[in-house]
């Protein structure tokens, strides 16, 4: 299975490019788009995002991660092997989290590159290729490399920041809730919301936090947007204090 | 053949994560997504669109249909057998009349759970992998419900209301027009459109209404957006005289 | 492969009720959806994305293509076979230059009709059909056509228009970049931006002119939106100059 990370949005031409780039190594790969609206031009903020949402991927799926404003410049492409999954993209921080909350990563350096490959667009002409040659059981891996050595190897475990706003705006933290002892609190943006296990929970136009499917601390309003009504989106930072 | 009906957005992971945990049961399975953008926590509009467009879908389907306010409450999840085809989701009416315009609807009430579902996220941990497993041949039906029970027994065969707006501006009602008399009029919002049979029966930036490919009475501009040009969306009424 | 280029937009019902009438003939057939976002009513710009996106598609791909503002009035349905690929959809100058720039093509109008065609829905009713039916080796081509006689004919090879802004507001010219001579130069909107590489060969805020991953003349600003940067979209006229 080959799952993409973009931050392409749900339009245009680039996904299905890739995709078809993916499938002229692979024809019957099953293809699913996780996230096209990954933090933009944000691979930090995308990192925890990546971490969080490709622990629940079947072992064997091949992560296709393209948030790359640097395309086009001296940053490498890289193939990271961790928890038994792969994860193909630039080495801008994109897999760091995934490769340390997994464990015992190991990373690569592509060598590889289309013969007629475009200075702008490397997800198709060199990650999509890459990445369906693994998901067929190639390993065209290139050059080992520490993964230590990586972008990012030095960012924070977790992330007090919303990292991302969904469709309904509630609002993920890069913070995973089993990490916080019991009783934490959140504050962010002045509120202090209450902790719920669902929506219905607190009346309908409160805010809430409670750890969602993924097992990241989300913010959000029952039946509500916690986006607008909190005035929160990407970036705001988040408070968690372990006492009262 | 199993289709998705959610109000989840174009973009973001929760679908692609709900079709991960179908694929987990069904690798193969051909996946389509009709709606993305059914009317956001509002089972009783999407229930209408259901129904049209169900209708025209392969004998066999296993729609999955995701509009779910109240997950994590007391609601039950259901499996609803209507006109050779298979509904799974929520019990709040997204399938009542889907199974009523069918006839003949059977109904179960989903006794199964993953051992680690969530709270917040049963498209995925509950409703995806039964509709995975009745789309390969398998009946995890559970317990055997009266269809008159179901949430949405009691509302009207036809919504004189707008359901839905696409992406051009277009807004359909949740009338079928094969239930109208020759000659009968609409009125919505202070206009009167004209029936048409197609857009360009009318001048260009006029209003006018016809049936749409999926039999529904649905509101257009020629030319132009009658959302805006008219004021209108989802939940506008809308008055079908049947004389003049 | 099926590829579809629309202008339905990345939500709503329309390309998935397109891909399951495609289905229903050919049930194995792998679709990518390469535009959703093609310009809306505007078959003439949209013909300029066509023929640049379908070259680098494999050999025997099936282009469905629907921008498609005259459904249900006279307009012809046509099959135009180019450059080893397949077109499908309206005679309204969406392929003309697909045709045009690959050479060599041939053209038919389509003769066959779903029994029950609806008036406003020609994608689902007979483009996608006789697309499918095409993947699957069938020749269900009707009336042979003269290709200079499709609409689209005297359109001039290159367009020197904006025809496309993608989701980082990247604006794409109907121009080829290889038909220019060496130093010419770009002018948009009071503005000259320079050519670059890629998009860190210039400060970050500052516009550059430079040839995309499909060979088109493309205006972006380094990290920015050159959309709303230099006021421009589709439409907008550019000029370009062959010398100083």
């Amino acid at each position: 299975m080959l799952v993409t990370i973009t931050d392409f949005g749900s339009q245009g031409p680039y996904l299905a490019q890739m995709k078809a780039a993916a499938m002229a190594h692979a024809p019957d790969l099953p293809i699913l788009d996780l996230f096209t609206d990954a933090p933009a031009f944000n691979p930090r903020a995308a990192a925890y995002l990546v971490s969080a949402y490709a622990a629940d991927l079947p072992e064997g799926a091949v992560i296709l991660g393209v948030v790359d404003p640097g395309v086009g410049s001296e940053r490498a492409g890289i193939v990271v092997h961790a928890g038994g999954r792969w994860f193909v993209g630039p080495d801008n921080g994109l897999f760091a989290l995934a490769a340390r909350h997994a464990g015992g990563a190991a990373a690569w350096r592509i060598a590889w590159t289309a013969p007629d490959a475009s200075a702008t667009f490397h997800g198709r002409d060199i990650f999509a290729p890459v990445a369906a040659r693994l998901a067929r059981g190639e390993r065209p891996l290139g050059m080992p490399l520490d993964p230590a050595t990586l972008v990012g190897a030095d960012w924070p475990d977790d992330l007090a920041e919303i990292v991302y706003v969904d469709a309904y705006g509630n609002c993920m933290t890069g913070v995973r809730a089993n990490t916080l002892p019991p009783g934490a609190r959140v504050r962010i943006a002045g509120h202090a919301p209450a902790r719920g296990r669902t929506f219905s929970d607190v009346p309908e136009g409160t805010p809430l936090w409670y750890t969602n499917a993924n097992g990241l601390v989300e913010i959000a309003v029952n039946a509500g947007r916690a986006d607008t009504a909190l005035g929160i989106g990407v970036g705001t930072p988040v408070e968690i204090a372990s006492t009262p």
